[in-house]
């Protein structure tokens, strides 16, 4: 007799992470079958444990946790590199144990889906390499929400993560980014830290031609939300101030 | 006096689109929110009138229209071609003058998210040139969840849509996909319509090398969900059957 393997359950977050402010109701931003697993779940593997106790205390005010929150196993994945290569070389599948003990695991980020943009991607991977299933709940991606608002080619697009923060190979990049767009038609999308948001925005301004367009989304599903594209030549006569406390979504189409 | 402007909302859509048996409860996929939202809305533009006939039954059912369905106004986009350049080239600004009037209105598709991976882009940039503001309401997209599931890199990433169907020409885009994979570490995702999903893995199995890493995910939030990644190698030692039904997102990465 062998003990049903437990599955790796992909939980999305709200996206109103690190904002200040009154955060939305968990409900309003997630389905409601998605609040019933994550009360179920009894062990967790977070990109970050603190934000992850935050985010089960908004479940149970919704549903009522299966175990209270002090019982629940909740262990971080170790750092990755912020790298284009993603996954980490450390070997994750120790962190899958429970499941093989017949437990669900669910894997949390701090904010949208699991394993997109963030470390989690390489125990997914543990997990499809011994056989355990994964399970997709259905949330919100801020880069997805972003490009729907950008009206720019949502047929064909690529994430590409962060530009490097050095001048010179900051403006080479977005060079390739939009010769590569002016190319394939991809729109290409892109991430900053909030304080930097304003210096990714000049550098874009600066380094990209006047009909190429560039669209910025900031604080998806917050009431602050605000979404803006405009061709560069546009942005340059009719400036916007970028906040610098809230998470961006750049993106770019070669006009 | 002016009458303040109404907004382009993108309303996500369910991802059980066209496929046969039980739909989960509408309030089970997206939030609570995104249920209001729509119901208060009576000004929709859509990919397919029918199906958000469909969609706003579900949606009546959790939360009151504001007015009854047949007394909405639903216009239907006309149609794009499935190209790679996305954007058709008919003016869509006179389907915009609901909210020149003060009306709010909705954009949606027949799953997903709205102007990902359909012909709605052209409206919402239609929209920010005439400077009505588009809010993008949280939902899930296929796209997204499929990568999350497949432990493929997640930190870079490109949507490249359709394959060609004539065989020397979607072998040759495969190797091509292959090839900026591995120079890239991006992980390329494709979508294919359901009939041709076997001919479509068949492809990838026999163009790309041993090594490279493919994931298939199928009927994404359903119970009969299923995602597998595994090697070339893996995959054609120990075939899986698709089902010729249910929509696939499929993805790669160059190992």
């Amino acid at each position: 007799m062998s003990t049903p393997r437990g599955s790796l359950v992909l939980v999305p977050n709200t996206l109103d992470f690190g904002i200040a402010g009154e955060a939305p109701a968990i409900g309003d931003v997630l389905g409601a079958s998605v609040i019933r697993n994550a009360a179920a779940l009894t062990h967790w593997v977070a990109e970050n444990a603190k934000t992850t106790r935050a985010f089960l205390k908004r479940v149970d005010a919704v549903v009522a946790l299966a175990q209270p929150l002090q019982l629940l196993s909740i262990v971080e994945l170790p750092r990755a590199n912020k790298g284009a290569r993603g996954a980490p070389l450390a070997d994750l599948t120790p962190l899958l144990s429970p499941a093989l003990d017949g437990h669900d695991i669910g894997l949390i980020s701090e904010a949208g889906l699991p394993a997109v943009a963030d470390p989690g991607a390489a125990l997914v991977q543990a997990a499809h390499q011994i056989g355990i299933r994964v399970v997709a709940l259905p949330g919100p991606s801020a880069l997805l929400l972003a490009l729907a608002a950008s009206g720019l080619n949502g047929q064909s697009f690529a994430f590409v993560g962060y530009l490097p923060v050095e001048a010179a190979a900051r403006s080479a990049r977005i060079r390739e980014l939009e010769a590569l767009s002016r190319r394939t038609a991809q729109t290409q999308l892109m991430i900053e830290t909030p304080y930097r948001n304003e210096a990714l925005l000049s550098a874009l301004l600066a380094h990209l031609q006047a009909t190429t367009r560039v669209s910025v989304s900031c604080g998806l599903t917050l009431p602050t939300a605000f979404t803006r594209t405009d061709s560069v030549r546009g942005w340059t006569h009719r400036p916007s101030a970028l906040p610098a406390d809230v998470p961006a979504v750049f993106s770019l189409l070669a006009g």
